[in-house]
């Protein structure tokens, strides 16, 4: 197994270590921001780019933007989206300017989904499910882009300033979808400073950080327009409950989807690898390994936002106290409370859609 | 020198036979069409894809359409664009709903031109000066790339269709702006048949056969959407003064631009290479290699209409009784009418920018 868990992220795995260190990230520093969330307090969030601009921003109240995008593929999300809401959310209530992109355009390039198939997702689903995560709907400037001609225009321009040995550098490979699909990202990513000029934040998985790495060399080539390179800010991935890297479609029986069915994610979770011994009477003499715990993972990325419950619950696990099958039974109510809650507020933003600011363009 | 030039047509030459296999092209068939133009009558045109299904439309008086694009680099345009633009005024006669784009997204994408400076472009000259040319203001839809999102949409959706090795093998190389700038073209082809399904009819340079087989290649893998794959008709190039195979900015000392000052076109015709022979006496025995003549091209392509005309002047030449003084003196007198029309005729075209008929897009 990859060591990627740190259960309370007060150091760093080493293959987050490396990452940060390849890719020339900075450590995140959540003394940078005020009132932490979550994910940023429990180390989830471990890296940023340009992080000190941001943090200035909010601290002097000085107009900036967090920006994130959704792909209407198919009507399901993940968890890793659930820490991108939440990580917008938080710079949302800081004064951000928020901004969600519906990557139609890029889901037709990339994925053949077409347009008005991509808008009819997004409308009945991936949009309700963004504000059921706890984007605030009236803040919040949802876009299409196939509508925004703005970012069709800079993403032809920013083609130009790129070469194909470039693209294939920072992505590893280039086809003629992904190649569009990516210099759209950067229209849309640098979107919200045609208006005006200011620092923007993209909160984002790890994985996607090759389009923030396309965008900020494209800035750096534009010197007549001079827009703010953007800043990102990473979180680590939701592992696999089998103990893999990355939770993923391609492993359905350890991965949790947005919404699923209580039943069938309560029977992953029991079959989740645990840090408990081979019997009782061993768990209770050694205690749990708890760095080891998919489950444990779990309530702390997702489903505890208490730090103090979260310590009594870590504390009664490593010194054996509680089971891993009361670990597992927790952590199921949990994901119960949570996942109704999730589709009451579905089925809420979904009854309100016509209410959300969807920007217009004429 | 590259043996491209054929007096009248009667025979292709190699070169063009050899095109003709390679792309596998329809050698063209001027009994196809009714009444055929200048440069279909002289073998100027001389290749299509796909022409029956027009000759048919055009004699069944069923919809077809015409298509060409403008791309607004700088301005001027040449003797290239005029062909393209005498075929579709052909074609707009005989019926064809006529489509003239502004690339102005490609030019972004692949000539680095901001989409703006496209735009004034495009108004200031180049539509100005495809009127000027002969299409009919009034008959002629003219779009711009940037304000059409249906063709942006197209674009990515057939992105999807394509590899990048597929790309390579059409195109010869591939880099991030020259496919979005193909995909785009490949957009706008169909674009005509979004409203309605019909054939279409793409007059083109040779060197433009790329973005055809793209689009064919593109429309065979488009089973749903049905589309008709597009006609093309392909003219020769007009050779560089000085026997070049094609005229080329890179040879400007050659090449005749529209508009261009007629002092310096005169003094680029007088320099031309001609058929003439070494001395008067022999041009009067052996009479002129009409076969290596610059100039005479440039009459038989451009600057007489009339069929007895210029076979008088082929006569008096190819004999001998007509000097290659006489002959650059004919035309450089003609040239001079021609670009003094041209003149006056792209002033009044400008003056009326605001009645041309450009597609609007809510």
């Amino acid at each position: 197994m990859t060591k990627i868990i740190d259960p309370w992220g007060s150091e760093l795995p080493e293959d987050y270590v490396k990452i940060i260190k390849d890719f020339g990230l900075e450590t995140f520093d959540k003394e940078l921001f005020p009132d932490p969330n979550r994910l940023m307090r429990r180390g989830v969030v471990f890296a940023g780019r340009d992080l000190k601009i941001i943090s200035k921003a909010i601290k002097e109240k000085k107009p900036f933007y967090a920006l994130s995008g959704l792909m209407p593929t198919n009507d399901q999300i993940h968890l890793g989206n659930k820490s991108v809401v939440e990580n917008l959310k938080y710079f949302q209530e800081k004064g951000a300017k928020t901004y969600i992109l519906v990557a139609d355009l890029e889901a037709a390039a990339a994925r053949g989904i077409t347009v008005e198939e991509g808008r009819r997702r997004a409308l009945n689903f991936h949009i309700p499910a963004y504000i059921a995560l706890g984007l605030d709907p009236k803040k919040t400037v949802f876009y299409f882009q196939s509508q925004n001609m703005d970012v069709v225009r800079l993403g032809y321009e920013f083609a130009q300033k790129i070469t194909l040995n470039e693209f294939k550098g920072i992505y590893g490979s280039a086809d003629p979808g992904r190649i569009m699909s990516a210099v759209t990202q950067v229209g849309d990513i640098l979107f919200p400073q045609l208006a005006q000029r200011m620092p923007g934040i993209i909160p984002v998985g790890i994985d996607q950080d090759p389009h923030m790495r396309l965008t900020r060399d494209v800035v750096a080539r534009t010197k007549q327009q001079k827009f703010f390179a953007p800043s990102s800010l990473y979180h680590k991935y939701m592992p696999s409950l089998d103990g893999g890297l990355k939770m993923s479609k391609s492993k359905a029986d350890h991965a949790i989807s947005l919404p699923e069915d209580i039943a069938s994610v309560k029977k992953k979770i029991n079959r989740a690898l645990t840090g408990g011994r081979d019997t009782v009477e061993e768990h209770r003499r050694l205690g749990a390994e708890v760095e080891k715990d998919m489950v444990f993972e779990l309530l702390k990325q997702h489903l505890i936002e208490d730090d103090v419950e979260l310590q009594k619950i870590y504390d009664d696990y490593k010194s054996g106290k509680m089971l891993s099958g009361e670990l597992k039974q927790l952590a199921c109510k949990k994901m119960e409370t949570f996942m109704n809650d999730f589709n009451n507020k579905l089925e809420k933003a979904r009854k309100d859609i016509d209410k959300i600011n969807i920007l217009k363009f004429v």
